[in-house]
C-alpha cells in the first residue's frame, strides 16, 4: 500500500497538491483521548509556506475540516478525518512539464507507473502539499505521546555545510528551529545566497524522542529504528536516516563508541548515547535521536538537461513557479510528524 | 509484529541462537520456480565464521533443511520452510551476563522487555545468528530476481576510516569484498590491530541493485527508500541507510545535485546517479545504491562499565566468548539478502 | 483495524452517523480506469431509504464528493476519497439511550468499550448509514470487474420464512429484488404487516458472482469464503453466510453434494455447483454462490426489557425514531459492494 | 497470504500432507507463558485418525518438535516453531490423480492455479493434514486463554440429518462429543451406513466460547464475527458459518430474536442469546455461540464423472486411498483451534 501506515492505528493520507482536498484518516484511537485542536494547528503553521525568503508563495489557510471521529473535543472510538481544501493552485504552471521530467523530481517515475494518468499539477500526491495530512496526523499523536508524558522536537542541525550546535531539546524559534542563533543566521544566508543564483540547498534535521520508556519495540523487523527510518523516507526529499552516532559511527571503535551503563538514582541510564537511545530495536530508556538527511529542493530556476518523452529529444528545461530554494525548515515539523506517528502507534 | 516482512511474499524467521533449532517460512513464492540449493549454500557461506582472523570460532554446518514448499527443485505454491540445527552452542558462556547487560547490546532492553524469561543465551533472538535465515530467505529471492534480470551486490565502503575506490559491481573477492585489493588489505589490518587491542571496529557497506526496471515502487510510505530501510534496520549493528549522494546530498546544491536526464539509444537515464535510482519513492531505470552503516562489534574484550539488574550496583565486566572484532564482512550478504526480499517483494 | 479491508487495495471507511461527514479512501486503484460516476449514484440509490413502506424516513442526498484520486474521470494512481455530508439527522432522539441499551443493538457493548464517549447519536461508526461509502467503493469496484468480465448480483431469497425462486442473476425490479414477481409481493406483505405490529423480519439474500475466471484465491486463509465472510460479517445485521449448497451440504452425502467434472466445449465445467463456485478456496470457473443471513432490525416499536446502566436498575424501553421494519431490500447493494471490493482485491 | 493469520500474534502454517515436515510458527506471543506440551498433545489427539470405523487409516505420531520460542517450558518472547514429521506417506495413491481431478477437492483449482507444479500427494498444502499445526497453534492459545478465564468446546451439532441435544459446554466424550449418547450412537451409525456404502457424509459442528469478558472486538471489519468466520473457512471442508440463532434469525420477527437485557446480581446479561454473544461485532459478556458446516468428504469410493485435463475427455473416476466417512468429528478441535486463535489474538 502507498499511502497508509501503522499497526495499532492506521494512517491514510489522500490527495493531490491540486485536487478538490487532501487530507487524512486515524483509525483506532481510543476513545475519549481529548484533541486541542487549536495545538494542532499551532502545530501545522510551522509547515507553512509564504512567509519569508526562504519557502514559496503558496498561502493556503490549511485549517482541518474535521468530519468524524471528534465529538465535544474528544476522540469518541470512531476514525477520525480531517480533510483541508486546497485553494491556491495554480495548474498552468506544471502544463508544460507534462512531457519533460524536472531532473530528481518524481515527474519521470509518477510518468513510468500511471503513465499518462498521473496528476502532474502541483505533483499531485508526491507533493509535499501531502506532508499537511501528515503533519495533522502527527499533531493529534503529539498530543497523545504528551499524556504519556512524551515529547518530541527537532532542529535544523545543517544547511548548506553550515552546523547548529548540540541539540539538547531547545531550540530559539520554531520557524527556523536552531539552537544557536549564530548559526541560523548563517544558515538563512546560505539559504537566501543560493536563491539568488537560482539554486537551492539540503540540509540535515536533527529529532529527539524525550521520555519515551524502556522496552517498547521489537527485535528483528518491527524494531524501532526500522518503523521510524520506514516513516521518515516517506518526506519528500528525505535520502539518509541515522540513529546516535549513526554514520560517525562506522568510523569508531567499540571501547569509545559503547554506552557504559551506570545507576543515576536507582534507574538505569547510560553515560553516553552513542546508541541513539535504541538498543536491539528496543528503547532503552535514553533520548531516542535520530538525523534526516534532505538533498536540496529538486526545482532550481537555473536551465537543466532533461528529455521530452515523447518525442525521445533531449531538451533544456526552465521550471517556473513557485518553489522553496530550501525545505528543510519546513520539512522540521514534518520529521517530527513521522517521528509521533509511529511512536505512539508503538506505545499504545 | 516482530519477525516478519514482506507484503506480497511474506518471510517469518524463527529461533534462537541457542535454540534447537532456527529458521524462515516464504509465504507467496509462485509455483514453478527452479530453486537451485547448490548456490543458495554457497551463498549462506558468505556469511560463515570460523575461516580467518576478523571472525569468530563458532562453526556451523548452516546447512538448510528444506521441510516444505519444493519438490522437485521446484516451489510448489505452498510455503517454504526451511530449518537450521544449532550445534555448536555454549550456553554457560552466558550464565553471569543474566543480570549484567552488556553495553550497547540488547540485553537490558530484551530483559526490560521480556524480564527473566528473555533467552539470553548466545543472545537468543537478537542475536546475529537469526541472520542465517534471512540470507536463505535472501539467496532464494536472488535467484528470483536473477531470472528477471536484477542483479544484487555489495562492497565494503570503509571499516575503521580505510575507504575502497567507487563501486561498479564488481568486487575482488568474496569473503572481504572491496573494490580495491589495496584498501581491503589495509581493512584487514585495522581489523587485526582492533583485535590485539582487545577492541572492535565499524564500517560501511555500499550495496548496488542493477538491472531493475523503472516504474516500481510507490509514493508516500511504500516507497523504494522505506522499505529498504526498514528491512537493513533489522539487521543487527546497523545505525544509518543512505541512498545515492545520501548524506553527502545535504551539503550539496541542486545545481550539482540533480541529476540530468538524456536519452541514451533511445533510453532515459540520467548522467550522474545522486538520487541511487529512485524519484518519488519509485525506481528510476538507473542503479539502486545505498549505504548502510554498521556499528562497531558492541563486545569486546576491554572491561567495561555495566550494572548489576539485581542488586543496583555499578560493575565492571569483562566479556568471554567468540566475537568477531569487525561484523561487517559477515554483514554483506546479510545486506544483500535484506534489499534482495524487498526487491522481489516489490516486482512481483 | 476496525474500519479498512483489502490487501492489494485498502479500503479505509470513517464517519459517524450523525457526524459532519462520512465517507471512504480507497488506495491501490491502477491509474487510468474511467469511474463512471452516474452509475456510482445510481448504484447507491439502490440503499436509499425514504422511498416507500418498507424503509425509513431518513432522506439524505447521498451524493458523493470526490475529493481526490480522480482526474477527467479517470483514476489517477493517488487514493480516491469520496465525501458523504450527513444533513438530515435528529440527534435529540439519542438522547435518553444513552444509558439504555436498545436490545440486539450495539449501544451497550459499544458503551463497554468505548464508555461514555462513544458517539449514541443514530447508532454512531456501527450505523447502517456506514454502508454508504461501503456501497460507494463497492459500486467503482463492480465497475472495475465489469471491465473483466464479471458480474455480480443478488436477490432476495427469504424474507420472514416466505422464499424467492432459484436465482440465475436475473430479478424483477432492482429496489426490492426477486426472481419471482409474487413471491416479491408476499415478502412485502409480510414486512408491512410486521410493521402494523410494531415489530421487524429479517430475511436472506442470496449473491452471484458470475464470469469470475477459475484459479484465483488462496488455499487456508486467504481463501475466497473465508474473505468474502470477513467482509460480508462487517454488514450491521448479518448473522451467517454460506457458500453454495452451505448449510444443506452438512445434510447431504458425498454421491449427491460433489458436483462432477465434464468437458463443455473444450471448457472445464461442474454440472452442479453444490461447491458455489469454490474449490479449495480457490475459485473453479462457476458462479460463486453465497447466502447470507440478516436478523431482524433491532429498533421495534414494541416495548422491551432493558437495563439503566447507570443505575443498574431493570427498565421497559420504548425505541422511538425511524426505522426500516426489515432491512434485507437495502442491504442488497451492501451485499453486492463487499463482494465487489473482496473480489476485485483477489483478481487485481 | 494464504497461510498466515493474526494481528497481534502472527500464526504462519507451512507443510504439505506428503513434505519432509509440517509446521507452524507463532510470532508476538508474551515472554513468560507456561506452555503445558502434555496437554497440547492430549488435544492433538482429538483429531488423530487411524482411532475406528469413522475415520481414515493412516496412523501419524503428531508429536510436535519444538525448534525455538520456548525455554524451561515458557514463552521467552521469541516465536515458536513446531515442526511435524511426515512419516506414513503413500504417495503413488496419487499418481493417476495428476490429471484426472477428484470432484468437489481442491484438485482442479490447485492445477489451475499452480499448474503441474501443485504439489498434488495427499492434497499437498490443500490437505487436512495442515489442521495439525493449526490445531497446535490453538492448542497454546487455548492454554492462554484458560488463563484469562475463557474456555472453548464444541460438541456434533448434527451429522446427516441426526442432531444432537442442546450445548451449554459439556460432552459425553472428546472423541465424538455430543451432548446426548443416544444422538451420538444414531450418527455413529449414519456414518457407518455412509461408509458401508461407500459413501459420506457432512454435518455441523457447534461452539462455544465462554467467560470471554465484554467490550473486545471492533466495529466494521474487525468484528469478532468477521474474524471468525475468516479462520473457520480456512478449514477444510467449511461450507457455511452464523452465530447465534444464525440462519435461522433470518426467519424470526425481532420480538422474539431480540435479547433482552437485565441485571443478574450486578452485572448486565440477555435473557436470550440470539445474538450468539457478539453485538456491533463486540462481544457482550454471553458466551459466543456458532455453528459451523462442514460437506460430506468429497472423497467417496464410488465412481464418479471427472475429466482429464490433459486429454480434455470425459472419465469416470474411482478414487482410491484412505478417506473418512466423515470428517466432522476430526473437525471439531480444528473448530475449536480456529477459534482459540482468533479469540486470544482479539484479548491479547
Amino acid at each position: 500500500m502507498s499511502s497508509n501506515i501503522g499497526n495499532k492505528i492506521k494512517v491514510q493520507l489522500f490527495g493531490q497538491s491540486h485536487s478538490k482536498g487532501l487530507g487524512v484518516v486515524i483509525d483506532g484511537l481510543p476513545a475519549g483521548e481529548e484533541i486541542n485542536m487549536e495545538r494542532v494547528i499551532e502545530f501545522l503553521r510551522r509547515r507553512m509556506g509564504g512567509k519569508n525568503s526562504y519557502s514559496t508563495g503558496r498561502a493556503e489557510s490549511d485549517t482541518p475540516n474535521v468530519l468524524s471521529g471528534i465529538v465535544n473535543n474528544k476522540t469518541c472510538g470512531a476514525p477520525l478525518c480531517a480533510v483541508f481544501e486546497n485553494t491556491d493552485t495554480k495548474s498552468s504552471d506544471y502544463e508544460e512539464l507534462k512531457n519533460i521530467p524536472r531532473p530528481s523530481h518524481s515527474d519521470y517515475t509518477a510518468y513510468i507507473k500511471h503513465s499518462a494518468h498521473n496528476d502532474i499539477n502541483g505533483g499531485g500526491h508526491f507533493s509535499g502539499r501531502l506532508t499537511l495530512p501528515l503533519c495533522f496526523a502527527g499533531a493529534v499523536c503529539l498530543q497523545l505521546l504528551e499524556r504519556r508524558g512524551v515529547a518530541i522536537d527537532a532542529h535544523i542541525y545543517s544547511i548548506a555545510g553550515v552546523f547548529d550546535e548540540p541539540f539538547e531539546g531547545q531550540t530559539v524559534n520554531l520557524d527556523f528551529p536552531t539552537v544557536s542563533r549564530d548559526a541560523g543566521e548563517k544558515m538563512v544566508n546560505a539559504v537566501k545566497a543560493a536563491a539568488e543564483a537560482g539554486d537551492s540547498v539540503g540540509g540535515v534535521i536533527e529529532c529527539g524522542i524525550f521520555g519515551f520508556p524502556a522496552g517498547f519495540g521489537d527485535p528483528i523487523f518491527d524494531n524501532i529504528e526500522s518503523r521510524l527510518s520506514y516513516a521518515l523516507f516517506a518526506i519528500p526529499a528525505v535520502k539518509g536516516v541515522d540513529f546516535g552516532a549513526g554514520f560517525e559511527a562506522a568510523k569508531m571503535k567499540g571501547s569509545s563508541y559503547n554506552d557504559p551503563f551506570y545507576i543515576d538514582n536507582g534507574k538505569v541510564k547510560t553515560k553516553t548515547n552513542n546508541s541513539g537511545g535504541v538498543l536491539g530495536g528496543i528503547s532503552n530508556g535514553m533520548p531516542i535521536i535520530f538525523k534526516t538527511a534532505f538533498k536540496p529542493t529538486p526545482s532550481i530556476s537555473q536551465p537543466q538537461q532533461s528529455v521530452n518523452l515523447v518525442t525521445g529529444e533531449n531538451v533544456t528545461l526552465n521550471i517556473k513557479g513557485r518553489h522553496d530554494p530550501c525545505i528543510v525548515p519546513r520539512a522540521v515539523p514534518c520529521v517530527i510528524a513521522a517521528a509521533a506517528i509511529v511512536m505512539y502507534d508503538i506505545i499504545l
